[in-house]
């Protein structure tokens, strides 16, 4: 089955349209190229335009319908995707008006749900992050002026002034070691060399405060989505307050698009799954559908057995999966839910088999 | 909005001062610049030392009639900041003077509260971080022995001496690769492989240490100042002493600069805030003022509404933000809190509208 | 003792054998080469060839016995591992027939847990993956433009057109630093500058989410198989269920080679080891052999003493290790399990003594 | 204070001993040097391995008398340290004899907690690491082979094999980027980009692995260690065994070389002290010592006031520390022993006072 529908439902078509267009503007650049390649790139960029003016016309409609006030950069990034390749071509023309359909960059955080998480992570870290960068900074100043002293001698078209010499910092701080510039005193080499290992520590606090920040923040939005999501699975009124937080903690949500397999025959089934929203249908020898509400996969948790049968999505389904080891924590804290999926399984296997 | 507000709590004034004070002292060793620039340099220079001197006397004041003794860090670098820059003017002279006004650099660490915690992260780490160091040192000195060994003939002026190897190891084992040392050589290629891969290794730990040692410690310092900040907020008094270790766990603490808006209407809102100090106005029909132990955005939370009205800071207002995942658990733990704040809800709700 | 049977345990015997034809295949491709040596390589491919086609008749074979259905890709692997070869020998020739050998890559990937763990990995993190690569793209095409337009004058055959400036901008973001495009003007620079941090920032986002990914994952992993485990060690049934969950999340898996030394006599003790499977045989002055259900190592635990014998593996042994920091848990969770492992301790202190 | 006797209790003295005895050696390799140079080091030299005899005398004599067994490494490395450049002295001769000085890179490892531990993670982790390393070869080979055909026909010279090609990729998936290989096609760029990003992903995954895989044994280490430290601190066996197992994961252990300040007057203070082993002494205006068992800084955890006495360790001290935020949920988990810790900071402050 093809990746692409996943692919969409994480990527919005609008930004996936910038791709080409950016290629486009790329592939402009290059010096020798015939008139009709030129002619046949603007033509993407044109198309891409129109689509964009599209896309503006029908947010500009939905605004005044809905009266929709809350997602304002939205409507900017559209009319910047319209005006400025627009303004450019009128006011800058040939060759470099193309460049400025880079402003298509900004579509990917229209509707991006990453963007606005990394926002919020960068606040969260704020503090630290600013630590750290001044950390870097007072390093890298104090290393480009003793590389200067050390070495201004020895090669002053390299080291010949600070500002020089914190390029070669800079370079080396960050690991990067383009080889342009490179110290050849004794001392200048025993810094070099103290230089790289600080990159590595600071490169070391920057991944750990990012990476603890991500993980926190991606556990609290998992969290908020989950609570909503909950809702939709009337099984779960039945916990109490403690079991209730610790199940929507262990919870994982998961879209798939019409047509996917979402467990398969024979499979050794590791998580059982609610439905939230949309349809399943189960390839039984007479099939069954479910619907929201409903779960699957449970038998494989219960018995230990394969997949007995293969559930695939009859429309695009909302999903919450449940793994094994977060099952039987779930049933350890709360027997009767325990009892009643177990109940469920058996039923099931007397009846026409499922998942 | 502006972001300097921002900046400015966690960046002091006279940390951003020492900024231009190092730019000038970086410009001023460029060789080819006017007498005319040169001077103006050496005026920003000497400006900011009159700030300096400036600031030094206020400490000496302030510590006379404060009789601080907690915070001697502080005037050492004050009076440093001063004495180093005028004697080296008045002892080593044009055009080096300039390079001692770098003290400066210490400047940011003087009101810092990053720094102080990165000292009790290796502190706290010293044990492993010197492991790893000399895991890092012995692989280093190996790997320059075994490189000094093969390439000694093939390469002499490169790896004629265990020193020269070092120097191609270290930049190798840091993954900088400046380019200046490669060897030639089957067995020297297959070793420069390998002491990359260990590079990665060792990067890798040391990463993980201070990633893990960093986050232990601001979650512990965190916890300190939470615990200091409930004080404020008379609700929480009624907690148990487990659950009240649980939400000052969970509790994360923001200043926000008089003027900011902490939450805008029509914002999904998926936290409520606690003021510790200062006042928050929020922007209802008839505006309401809300001071220390109040809390807003709730609503939010209970309804799962988008938030209700914007909310903005009269004074600078220090604010405990309680995210939704956490609000349920203490909903879970603690129904009398969930009940006052649930009574708050709908009573505001009913009343003028609010977050 | 030879560290072999131990590699063998992590990786299939049939993917170690696609290492020499792998390097038959480099070594084939250096252009001075006799032809006897050419020769030599060329059999060792056709010697492996031969072995995979072994392998292919009794993977079909054992497939037409057990009809099992649950793995397809190793039936594929198998197939294209022996016709690919063989369909570039007869219809692309000499010399390059052997670069096809590389399709040996896969085999690895066979019978490997770790490949699929890695594929659920990025299942479960896609979303993260696919944010933090289109930061890198729009982060990546954005810098490539401005050096674009800052350098295109200064070296118009580095910096000429976008798709060369992606190039210096790949080669700078990822740190790697080959050295042939450097920008030269000072705006460049510190555009430079500003991309190598950007890049050690992407850098941490990255391995943060993997490094998060891989944890959860691999805990996740962990507890399904102990689950499934403990079933063969009968004191584990005695347990309450969420002294269950908690065991089984503190318990290690470890499989053990025929004949390989368990503990070693006066070692500290840190662990505890339950038989799942095989048999152990302890070096007390009449040797004692324990099969599966049976515990060892539990003195050194309750008394703090050296281990007191020697236990080593008869066959080979699939074992449950509890470290002393979680056998204090059990204990204090569950006095009933505490009370047999202590008695068993002291009675066979009383008899001969044991590990 | 120095720093030096912090450092020894971290680093054993005949460690730090083989630090000039291999700058010896590497200075031995330089090509322009002075006989009498010459002379001088091998004198070091000389004196080092003097001492590394008389240590492994000691060593000798030690184990005959205390019959010790557990620790075989120690006297290999100690035995080896002396006998192999003894044995490169009389076989070898000048003047590559003193390269294999180099032997006494092994004596870190001797007495080391460091290493052990290094070496527990490695094997706990194999499975993960022998995994991600597959996956870097089968990536490291495939990307060769690639880069080979695209790059063949362009650069026969840098990608005219499969051995060149792997040279390339395995110094551009480390992201080190020496720059002696570059791909000039735009394919051959194109996949450097990709093999680029692989090496960032690949780098993730084993930072991650290390880093989890550390934190992990670190714990689970310091568990073991605490426990044992606890049997010194009578107050700590009022605890159940649930309480107690949680204060154990809370403390953290701390060796204190004698006359260091532990803390000062003046300071905030965020932990408490129990003494393990040792003696503190406290100056107040009439000094009181510590002993085993006793225990300072309460005062500043329960009023919250910075500490009011400075204590230093009168002999080499054995603490352990307890934060703030763990000292809330010791009171919260155990009333009693608040009780007791309250009423000794009450007393205290009514005697004379004390940190």
């Amino acid at each position: 089955m093809s990746v692409l529908p996943f692919l969409r439902i994480y990527v919005p078509l609008n930004a996936l349209l910038a791709a080409p267009g950016l290629l486009a503007v790329a592939a402009l650049t290059t010096p020798d190229m015939s008139g009709r390649t030129r002619l046949a790139l603007a033509a993407v960029l044109a198309v891409i335009w129109g689509a964009y003016l599209l896309q503006l016309a029908q947010t500009l409609l939905k605004r005044r319908a809905e009266d929709v006030r809350d997602r304002p950069p939205a409507i900017i990034i559209d009319v910047l995707a319209v005006l400025v390749p627009l303004a450019a071509y009128l006011l800058v023309g040939a060759p470099d008006w193309s460049l400025y359909c880079a402003v298509w960059l900004l579509k990917p955080l229209r509707d991006s749900t990453f963007f606005p998480l990394l926002g919020r992570i960068l606040a969260n870290e704020a503090r630290n992050l600013i630590g750290v960068t001044t950390v870097f900074g007072v390093v890298l100043f104090g290393v480009a002026l003793v590389a200067y002293v050390i070495e201004r001698g020895v090669q002053p078209e390299k080291f010949g002034s600070i500002p020089l010499a914190m390029w070669w910092a800079v370079v080396t701080l960050s690991t990067t070691g383009y080889g342009d510039a490179i110290p050849q005193s004794f001392a200048g080499r025993v810094l070099a060399g103290a230089v790289m290992m600080s990159g590595i520590g600071i490169f070391g606090l920057w991944a750990g405060i990012l990476a603890t920040g991500f993980y926190q923040e991606v556990r609290r939005e998992d969290f908020v989505r989950n609570w909503q999501l909950i809702a939709g699975v009337p099984l779960f009124q039945k916990l109490g307050p403690a079991a209730l937080v610790e199940i929507v903690r262990a919870l994982r949500p998961r879209t798939v698009p019409a047509g996917a397999v979402i467990c398969r025959k024979g499979e050794t089934g590791d998580r059982m799954f609610f439905v939230v929203e949309g349809r399943v249908s189960v390839a039984t020898p007479n099939p069954v559908e479910l619907g929201p509400g409903a779960f699957f996969g449970e038998m494989a948790l219960v018995s230990g057995e394969p997949r007995s049968a293969t559930v695939s999505a009859t429309t695009v389904v909302s999903l919450l999966s449940l793994h094994s080891a977060d099952f039987q924590m779930l049933c350890s804290s709360s027997p009767e839910i325990a009892e009643i999926i177990r109940k469920t399984a058996l039923e099931r296997r007397g009846a026409p088999p499922m998942a």
